[in-house]
């Protein structure tokens, strides 16, 4: 059987009296470029080339002072991406791929110089459609938006994936056999580098009151640190400034996956653009203008990553410099998650020492964590101080509510840290018991504020860093 | 507008002139079971009927002496699962889902007794399709099976899906509504409890060396545990009897999802099932028959959670036993993942003074775990012996190779865990320090050895427990 079908396909007719393939045929094959292992739609770093970038400097936001409100961070970002956009509209090699969402994660300004790419029919109420176009906006399928990008990036070109942060798990598994094609890709030397696999996640767990329970996941990041170190970024950029700062970096980078999480309502500005792009280029900084531990001990560290934490941590250091005085506090910004890991994990790791100066070791830290707490015990429990750390973050706690709410009663609202550092500094004594008392009356009347007027307090509405 | 609008809907066809709804329209609403929010199909717990449940020991496997070679744990449960089709049959409500693997998946005896359900054309070379059967596995689309299955649960039947364990991220974002709607509904007074959700995953990550790195991914249960620990549950039965016990205790649980994960080849079996029942319902047991501590000080906990893991760390054992004979080594087995957490974080968690005796409070333990190390070290940092644990997990590395090779590149092979076994006991000395050469040698024996004859060495095809 096997040699009738080997014979089936006329061996005789294909090779000479020597076994040879005949040269006529030999000739059929492709030469060069047009070889199927090196065609370079299949090789796309070959046809990669540099995006042109306007100066991110350029869209800064305005900061005298910190805790000046904005307009939404994303809404920040979406001016600079429409110029990305226009200077490289000749290059044709730059796109956004959003499940239509453009407009409720706050990327508006792109609609100025382009348009959601369409080939169907229109009718009259359809807004932003054109045959051609940078974003890619016109499905509501994670899956295809994923796809489309992978493909884009691989042949060669520059992209986006800008998703609510809930769904964006429904790409898991793709996003999965990217990475592991990135990590096993850097490593063979013919492969040239392509452009970063960059997604924002723009519509964020704290912010999903009025969705409610189904929108609020904060998980893919748990996902993605699974992949090798060597392929994944994380980013938690706590204001505009530091936004523009990040996505001018992710932008520029090769073969890498980075995950960039961003606020879209109103909210505190931290860091003029000189200070954010000194704290973004360290990835984590002491916040020297909100601590007072300069001269003397440190009492205790309260640290923070993602938008919503730090406004929830500088509200709660706010509430401990006035009610206790004394307390030396020292706060501390992630915008590299990967920065906590050790060295020997992550290629951003800091050092023992670096780690060790920044958070103490062995003071009390509270930590405030965008996502699931646990995360940051997994990539600091090789750290010096790590016994101290007591984090708070999403634990699977929300519902439709108001913003504040969502913190609270996922414990990571400005009073509940106040309790955690209380908890943990025996010195503040008397003193400290009496303010807790007032805290969890706080928490109370929150409870009944929001349960009659559905809105967060005026103090929490109004509240600004002094 | 909004007058022309409202009157557009002519309520005075509608109501009388005291704004009563008429009573002819009000009487077309439906009473009783036909009202929507009591219809019994949307409340799928008042339909539920418990299984008839055949006796799981009856499929034990005969286990002699610990280390008797098997035909693979899913082959063994293929039976049991059978005759729960058989016995629910009448009933018609008992259902596998599987993309297409339930033969890949070891689970051809039920093939006997049922077929897949298929009502589309046949050809002559089909195998097992039919207009009618319980399984349902005719689609290569994991959406679809947890589709189908969720609609399932949820109008009161039971079910399990069968998966590849790498592509079950592919359902992560519908695994999530699913819990959080289990999460939510489990606090509702007149929802009515549903079957669980179960998942066996029975093409694992260990034994993908002929597929290769991109169906290498243990990382689902990372996504589990994020939801509430109140409805997730997630086992490793390290043998067939062991399997059998979880997977009867599975089927009978209500409202939670769990999450099994077995091996389809043929592999050592450890435990009679008298001693399966004992573990599996204490779900972390010291295996007093492979550990010598019993008279003595431990030296040193090897752990284990997994099947391939439980081979390494015996076969670990073994050669810690006969090198190095004064050591006083006690092996534990982990059946039930979530018996690690703290008790305050898991219903299923161990309390502290019961952890201490299992893990000791002070001396090196050597975790060989099934998935990515980091989630033992998230589940156990609070845990008194926290620092001394030394987990061996899925990192990330594997190609096409051979089986005993997948474990090597990712350092959880039998030579690894006794060298970092000796690297955390000083008092090995010298003989430590020349075994450790000895397997050394040993590792690049193997490497040499696979690349010359494309699979493992005899001695460890052929290792047993003694």
């Amino acid at each position: 059987m096997l040699e009738d079908w080997l014979k089936s396909y006329r061996p005789e007719e294909l090779f000479d009296k020597h076994g040879r393939l005949l040269a006529e045929l030999a000739e059929l094959a492709p030469t060069g470029e047009r070889r199927m292992g090196a065609n370079p739609h299949a090789n796309g770093g070959i046809l990669l080339r540099d995006l042109r970038m306007p100066d991110f400097q350029d869209y800064a936001v305005d900061v005298p002072t910190p805790g000046v409100r904005g307009i939404g961070d994303t809404h920040v970002l979406g001016r600079f991406l429409r110029d990305v956009a226009t200077l490289n509209g000749k290059q044709r090699n730059f796109r956004i791929f959003v499940p239509d969402e453009t407009l409720s994660n706050g990327l508006e300004a792109l609609f100025e110089v382009t348009q959601r790419q369409w080939d169907a029919a229109t009718v009259a109420n359809d807004e932003f459609l054109a045959p051609s176009g940078r974003v890619l906006d016109s499905m509501l399928s994670e899956h295809q938006c994923e796809g489309w990008l992978e493909g884009y990036l691989l042949t060669g070109r520059h992209g986006l994936f800008n998703c609510y942060e809930a769904f964006i798990h429904i790409i898991d598994s793709m996003f999965n056999q990217h990475a592991k094609w990135l990590k096993v890709t850097a490593h063979l030397p013919w492969r040239r580098k392509i452009a970063s696999l960059n997604y924002l996640l723009a519509s964020h767990v704290w912010r999903q009151d009025h969705n409610g329970f189904t929108h609020q996941d904060p998980g893919f990041i748990d996902h993605v640190v699974n992949k090798k170190a060597e392929v994944v970024r994380v980013y938690f950029p706590p204001d505009a400034n530091c936004l523009l700062s990040v996505m001018d970096h992710c932008l520029r980078s090769r073969h890498y996956v980075n995950v960039v999480i961003a606020g879209k309502h109103p909210a505190p500005q931290w860091l003029s653009m000189e200070a954010a792009v000194k704290h973004c280029t360290q990835g984590i900084s002491i916040w020297q203008w909100a601590s007072n531990d300069q001269e003397a001990e440190t009492d205790v560290v309260m640290a923070c990553c993602g938008d919503v934490p730090t406004l929830e941590t500088l509200a709660a250091v706010s509430i401990l410099r006035e009610h206790l005085p004394d307390l030396k506090i020292r706060v501390v910004n992630v915008v590299n998650l990967m920065k906590l890991q050790p060295q020997s994990e992550h290629p951003h790791g800091l050092s023992d020492a670096d780690f060790d100066t920044i958070f103490t070791k062995d003071k009390p830290v509270i930590f405030a964590f965008h996502a699931y707490p646990w995360l940051i015990h997994r990539l600091t429990y090789r750290r010096t101080n790590h016994d101290n750390f007591h984090v708070r973050g999403y634990k699977e706690e929300g519902t439709i509510s108001t913003p504040f709410d969502m913190t609270v009663v996922n414990d990571l609202d400005r009073f509940h840290l106040v309790m955690d550092a209380i908890d943990r500094l025996p010195q503040t004594g008397d003193k400290g018991s009496y303010l807790k008392q007032q805290l969890k009356d706080k928490l109370v009347e929150h409870r009944q504020y929001i349960n009659q007027y559905g809105r967060d307090m005026p103090e929490i509405r109004d509240w600004m860093w002094r």
